[in-house]
């Protein structure tokens, strides 16, 4: 009996900017038990720790015991992949300004050795294991959430870079005067347009800015949220729509200058904002084929993941944690 | 006595938007005969090749005739290394919207096997292999030559990505609105302000716009050069300088931006611009330090090339040759 077959589970976590999803996976991928916390609203790396020990505790036994769980992986933000922390991080209060080393900190407590890598990496991974980039060697995923994260795969292998914190295409700037104040200090940032909270701005920007009836002038303007947006477009609102468009063109325009970098097979979207469908997709192709250089033109897959949110992610950071020597 | 050592040389060709420079290399890197012809002034791309031949023809008879020669590699802008092609070259006259077989034509004209990539991938290869990159597994050159190339080495390998045109960081927008008209049809890409010939373009519209006095202004404006624009830097010439500074911010941005995509452990710079040296280099790593993504700050080294800028790329080129099957 190898080590393998002794320890039939890993842990897979999610850690997103709002919740912090938990699996138990075998070695085919299947997940034999979940649980959840929400990410914030604790003071310290500590207290989160403690309180995700304790939603993992009933489902570990579920398993078997931690007898049964070889080992832990962690998707997460700004997750350094060398060194298992997690590293300023913009959208986490307890890991805002400061290092975190969260997996040694969930390794002491559960006794398990655990791996860390940027939550949209883990995504790709599990695009790659088990989604729509099956066979791929070249792919980029952008996650569409509280922020935009991304997952690149060049010759095969995930990007990590010099220091593992490759793949913050979040991050490239799309608007270089006037940009909109981005979580991590700089203006201009993608993700404080194309992120769900990026769509919830610009709709507070395009009421404020016009007089164009909209259903979304019903709900008080902090309280908007993309899930508004993308139900008045659905209901045949224009000005909803119009968000939607500008969030693809956008969105196409990245794509375009990530497509000079690494010619990818395949852009993969992933998150909530995909559930906007064709309303968010089609101003993605049509703006990356106007945008692209010509060589590019009419070359990538624009593709929604085919994996249920949670678990693509949940399976992805469990694969790291297989790959743990 | 193995195929190797039967045949002790390879021809690399560096081919440029202005020049075509041709090497006879053994296997240890040196330089045994040299030629080099315009690469502009030709109808076809046959024309091209049978005056490269023409001007080979000497140089391998110095080395002992064609049976000396294992085969040829070739750098060349817009190079498909997964098909031996040159496609839609804006700045060839002979390869502009259309597609060359040049590995195939060199082949067949020469009788042994040809490979061919990106001018800038191959200046890639040749720091791996020869020059400041020598142990670096993350990193991404930059050629500052008649356009902008780039060639991006992570986990230890080229990007070629899906189709093998990765890599054309000069074509990442640098500025939506107003951009400069490049050659590959498109506005604002990094190689109109960047480039030899976007330092030129600078001049002009920095004197156009500005009573301010010049040494520049003693010269015709449509003769002025990034050389120019550097000997006048070099006298203390505040308008000169200010283009630099101008150029230097520009390729600083456009790092920060690549950094979030790759995080590479060095930018090198290459070509002819890098001779103004820290003119340019001072505003670049400033510029750099003010844009990023705070993690990615103060991390990379900016280096510029150490090897001899003709010979890198043939160097570079040559080494494709020693690779082929």
């Amino acid at each position: 009996m190898n080590a393998h077959s002794a320890k039939p589970y890993v842990i897979g976590l999610d850690l997103g900017g709002t919740n912090s999803v938990f699996g138990i996976v075998d070695s085919r991928g299947e997940i034999k038990a979940t649980a959840a916390i929400k990410t914030q609203g604790y003071n310290t790396a500590s207290a989160y720790v403690d309180a995700a020990c304790a939603a993992l505790e009933p489902i570990i036994e579920q398993v078997g015991g931690i007898e049964q769980i070889r080992a832990m992986g962690i998707g997460a933000p700004n997750a350094n992949y060398y060194k298992g922390t997690i590293e300023n991080a913009p959208n986490i209060q307890w890991a805002h300004n400061t290092v975190v080393p969260l997996a040694d900190m969930f390794s002491q407590k559960l006794g398990v050795p655990v791996a860390m890598t940027n939550d949209a990496n883990a995504a790709a991974i599990g695009e790659m294991t088990y989604g729509v980039a099956r066979g791929m060697k070249n792919f980029i995923v952008l996650t569409l959430g509280t922020g935009v994260g991304s997952g690149i795969v060049l010759n095969g292998q995930l990007v990590y870079g010099s220091d593992g914190f490759a793949g913050e295409l979040g991050h490239v700037i799309m608007r270089r005067d006037n940009g909109r104040l981005c979580g991590c200090g700089r203006k201009g940032c993608l993700e404080t347009y194309c992120s769900a909270t990026g769509v919830a701005r610009t709709a507070r920007e395009f009421l404020e800015t016009t007089d164009q009836p909209s259903l979304l002038r019903n709900i008080n303007p902090a309280d908007i949220t993309s899930y508004d947006v993308s139900v008045a477009a659905g209901q045949g609102d224009a000005l909803a729509q119009q968000i939607y468009e500008f969030t693809g063109r956008m969105l196409g325009e990245a794509c375009a200058d990530f497509a000079v970098f690494a010619s990818p097979e395949a852009f993969i979207f992933f998150g909530g904002l995909t559930k906007a469908g064709e309303l968010l997709m089609e101003p993605i192709r049509r703006s990356y084929d106007e945008c692209v250089m010509p060589v590019f033109k009419g070359k990538p897959q624009f593709l929604v993941s085919g994996l249920d949110g949670a678990s693509a992610a949940v399976l992805g950071a469990s694969a790291i944690g297989w790959d743990i020597k």
